[in-house]
């Protein structure tokens, strides 16, 4: 059980911020290889996507190998990371793409695994 | 640190599975109480709805007090349920409407806390 003066240690949430920056630096310029390495390499992995709905890592690879690469640059709106004790955090982001009218809204659960802090599920959809 | 052998304790994903079916039931029933009962009371809890964006549970315990008390049974079409540790889960699920054709998504991230197991950030969305 994780107590009040456990969500958000500073030092956490500075690691899980780094793990978000990094994930939205590869999502807009489409490094593959490193969205794939932040999502949890498990079958348990599942992401919601705003035209899919994907469950486990081999089917979200796939879906990384064959996006299309450009029109990928978006707008970050409003970000809340949250963690709860050391090892997990949620991280929320409402977003803007280049282009588009509509709002965005990622939701992430992030995890610290012995190979570091990944994405264990994922949501992301358009308000319209 | 979660090792891949505390994913999924048996005695843990019954736990989380009955605060999934507790809060289900609340939604379709309109039992507002429950509902505002089981996300967590913190300012740092967060609800993505279909329509709206809301942050804190004062701002989700408003729009629960404000919401149609009709229409609200639903399907569930795929539940996913996975537990990291003693004290951390997502549950994802697939639905549908009565009397719509579209498949909702609703994914929740929940956390043991002195109360018991609430949802801390929560995300659903219709597919088209």
């Amino acid at each position: 059980m994780h107590t009040a003066n456990a969500i958000n240690l500073s030092e956490i949430v500075g690691e899980v911020r780094a793990a978000f920056d990094r994930y939205e630096d590869a999502l807009v310029h489409n490094k593959v290889e490193v969205l794939d390495e932040l999502f949890w390499n498990s079958p348990h992995t599942l992401r919601y996507g705003a035209t899919e709905n994907l469950y486990g890592h081999d089917a979200i690879a796939a879906f990384r190998a064959a996006r299309p690469s450009q029109g990928l640059m978006r707008q970050l709106l409003r970000v809340v990371i949250t963690t709860y004790g050391r090892d997990f955090a949620t991280a929320n982001c409402e977003f803007q793409r280049q282009g588009s009218t509509k709002t965005g809204r990622q939701s992430q659960t992030w995890m610290r695994t012995a190979q570091g802090w990944r994405v264990v599920a994922a949501h992301v959809s358009l308000l319209d």
